[in-house]
């Protein structure tokens, strides 16, 4: 199979793949995104994903599935020093994908969906990524101010939810006009339990910043607000805690 | 009011402190904790704690409460820049307290528990302590190979929660014989889906590894093992996510 082999840090391509993988946004200027690991690029694969690249840490070549390299339309072989260079991890992968990427704006209609309001934690947002995926909602909208969704730490996170999902993101609160399904937040005070709550589906639920919630441009728009019991007393749980229990009791209603 | 003033970063006091913020288990060694930030500072205060030492950075020391003072045996001033060093934060806070800790092995009988059985990232492990707290667990068990409780990370994510439960620590399972109550943990094949599920309270619930799930050794100890209906089709759940869906499910059905 024909490769290329890099040996140079000062080799374009590695200058560019360093940047992509070490800082958060730069996948919107590059209009592509780094998939590190077997997990994420097989996650990838299974969604008929095409990579332009994948790229191999020499070490690893010559054990790699001819598969894994067919796929994509060229590949390249690191050094290891400069693979793990590239990666920032204690224990860096030794393969990973370059994906085309584009933004997407548009807000599908009719679809249960999660309002991400300026979520900040890129662990935070990974897991609510895997919960709306589980839970079978399709789309999930990021509004201006919430962590990059196709940064390393939220693509490390999710598992691979990101490929399951049509994912919006850098737009702004009028933009939810288009989702046409009724908006629920969670409050501390306002609404019905959510264990007794009768939720519509489809539905999109709104998850806010970690210290502030949901902030009141989005609050306006909402149709319902649900609270969850906790009886332990403490003020309130992690977000991404709080989505989990919001998305999977809206599927476990909807299924009854 | 008596203060001590250190500008010195070479002074003992500071350095043991610097250890204690940056590294994730000296607390074990010094025996004391750090807490960091007013939140976690005020919610140590609420549930009656004294710490030994309070301290402040000097800008901040004119406008500080005389009582987030007084509640410490001693109080020391440090230069913004030495504060900052100790944090390692981005935005640092600009108060602390010092608590005496020691290790607790002690399983207690009877009350409803969360057992870490070796979850890694700091992050998971607030967000359940959170969790944990709010729907009325009053102890958390984590067994060996789990992130350090009383790391900074820990302690950020758990948002105070750490002060509302009973803290277990580097136990082997064979601890969790003294639970006394029925250990449930999740299974991706196995049991009753959790929402249609009759739990037993009190219980203890069974979190594991992020990518390898509970350990057979914990296993072994389950009285009852449930699901949780993910009709989107992915293989699992961030562990603080599961956590959260179990955790409340039992609070409820206890409630019901």
């Amino acid at each position: 199979m024909k490769f290329t082999e890099i040996h140079s840090r000062d080799n374009t391509f590695v200058k560019d793949l360093r940047r992509l993988s070490r800082e958060s946004g730069v996948y919107r200027r590059q209009g592509q995104v780094w998939l590190e690991g077997d997990h994420l690029c097989r996650a990838a694969l299974a969604r008929g994903l095409k990579p332009s690249v994948a790229v191999f840490a020499e070490s690893f070549w010559p054990q790699v599935p001819v598969e894994w390299a067919q796929c994509a339309s060229k590949v390249v072989v690191l050094a290891d020093t400069l693979f793990a260079d590239i990666s920032g991890l204690e224990s860096p992968a030794r393969m990973g994908y370059l994906l085309p990427w584009s933004p997407s704006v548009t807000v599908q209609s009719g679809v249960p969906s999660v309002v991400l309001d300026r979520v900040q934690d890129a662990g935070n947002v990974g897991s609510i990524l895997r919960s709306a995926s589980a839970f079978g909602f399709r789309q999930v909208i990021a509004l201006k101010g919430t962590a990059a969704l196709w940064s390393q730490k939220v693509l490390r996170a999710g598992m691979g939810a990101h490929f399951a999902l049509h994912l919006v993101e850098g737009v702004e609160a009028d933009a939810l006009a288009q989702l046409q399904v009724p908006l629920l937040v969670t409050s501390s005070h306002r609404g019905d339990l959510i264990h007794r709550a009768h939720l519509p589906w489809p539905c999109a639920w709104a998850m806010g910043h970690e210290g502030q919630g949901v902030g009141p441009a989005v609050e306006a728009l909402a149709a319902q607000s649900v609270r969850i019991a906790q009886p332990g007393g403490e003020e309130s749980l992690n977000v991404g805690a709080a989505a989990a229990i919001c998305l999977h009791a809206s599927a476990v209603s909807q299924a009854l």
